[in-house]
């Protein structure tokens, strides 16, 4: 997806955000949002908005000497989340389609982002689970799923936020249980970037009980291809299909020719725009491969 | 009031809204916004945040070749707003206490800015009218401002929004009619700059009557000191006392020497911290004068 316009505002806005958040001096804000200023004043739109994201993270890790301003965030968040999954796991185990409650489950990850709401209490996650297991996605896009699982030896699964892929593992686990064999490489950021999940995250989460573990190289909070390390574009060649979780990976992944399932809350109107979707839906689409096709 | 780091991002999506209004070519709306992220890239925090505004809708202006996108949308709002007369006019005057009420609905005329929602409706502006005849200012500001008028023989009274005028041309009246023999001087923006009021529109809402009529000669959106003319220095030299309508006249006139009464709506977070209210609060600020004093 390129940048859109009214990126540009958000953009600054969370800017600001970022930096109050990595430090309390305001003369450290006013060069940080400056460098996003002039960052956004040359952007070239054809990038997907990640890249901003990047540039701007890079300065505030580089001005403040804070690498990780929301590190110890993410592991209380991910530990809550933790608690909740053996009676989720029941709730799942118990369902008409389990399939589909895990899925479902992936996607209420993705609505809880402590990243826009940090003082996100326990009713806020109860409600985004329950609203996630009352939606009811596309079920030809269902379908699709389910034959992709079905005939692929490989699955590339990009994740998107600490916390949410408490929740990952739970459906990851349902994906291997129900279509084995299949390998799944699931894929992290290259380094700490807002609350986007990192290698130490996914394993605090216990990823590898359920998936071989490699994070894209980049410091972005997506997967700007370019900016991607050889290591994921190996696994995203061999992969069969993509499950890609959130905005960040759907920025960046959009235009990939793998068949691919994108699982997200559209959280702004440049995304629901994109997508064709009113913002806050929760959405499950499927993008058939391109000619160039799905190597694998 | 200097410029808050908050009022970038706010002014950045300000920009490119305004761009949207002028014309419809998105080439047009990058180069804007483009130019909006530069001049805040190198902006001087000590210059208050109507300068901001100033410097981004010369660009509109220039780029797009439309002088005052806002036009025929003040002139119907004003129209509007001028049916309403009769009948506020009659509420006035069976008041307790017609001064508070004419100034009460002098800052409802701020509360009705459809440049913020072009989509006000005639239940919107009731509510707007409601809201602020039931509202208590200060009493101490109000008892404060009516020795200030009694003492005074000159008075500048800047203007805020077109629409907005129709109330205070009624507060005026009631001024004239109170505090006789009095001279109010109406300052009008020197330019169209959003749906702030210009002469043509006093003219229209007949200011004349009421009021001598002068513009401050910036096309800033606000009384940028440094940016006024002679006739403004002039004008405000010989008064008595300041009435300063809204939140671009606060921003830029918050500092003066003189006397003022600030009658606004806090529409935003920065001018509410700014001043020490709540955001969305309707304001009677007594500034009493410096230690320079008022001249007159």
């Amino acid at each position: 997806m390129r940048t859109y316009l009214d990126c540009i505002p958000c953009f600054v806005r969370q800017s600001l955000e970022a930096a109050r958040l990595a430090s309390d001096d305001e003369n450290l804000h006013r060069k940080i949002l400056e460098r996003a200023l002039k960052t956004a004043a040359a952007w070239d739109y054809s990038i997907p908005p990640p890249g901003l994201g990047q540039g701007v993270h890079r300065a505030i890790r580089e001005l403040s000497g804070v690498d990780d301003p929301y590190g110890e965030t993410k592991t209380r968040f991910t530990g809550y989340l933790m608690e909740l999954v053996p009676e989720l796991e029941q709730r799942v185990a118990r369902a008409d389609d389990p399939f589909l409650a895990a899925l479902k489950l992936a996607v209420a990850g993705n609505v809880i982002d402590f990243g826009i709401n940090i003082h996100l209490t326990r009713s806020d996650i109860d409600r985004a689970v329950e609203s996630a297991l009352a939606w009811e996605p596309d079920r030809e896009s269902v379908e699709a799923f389910r034959n992709a699982l079905a005939a692929s030896a490989k699955i590339l699964y990009a994740g998107d936020n600490a916390g949410e892929i408490v929740f990952d593992k739970l459906f990851i686990r349902w994906i291997n249980e129900l279509f084995a064999p299949v390998e799944v490489t699931f894929v992290a950021r290259g380094c700490p970037i807002l609350n986007d999940v990192t290698l130490e995250d996914s394993r605090r989460a216990g990823i590898e009980e359920v998936a071989r573990l490699i994070d894209n190289g980049s410091d972005a909070p997506g997967c700007l291809l370019d900016d991607c390390s050889a290591e994921f574009h190996a696994a995203l060649d061999e992969a069969g299909m993509v499950i890609s979780k959130g905005q960040g990976n759907y920025e960046t992944l959009s235009e990939i020719p793998h068949q691919t399932f994108f699982l997200l809350k559209a959280k702004c109107s440049c995304i629901a725009l994109d997508i064709g979707v009113a913002e806050g839906d929760l959405i499950l689409l499927h993008k058939p491969p391109d000619k160039t096709g799905n190597p694998a």
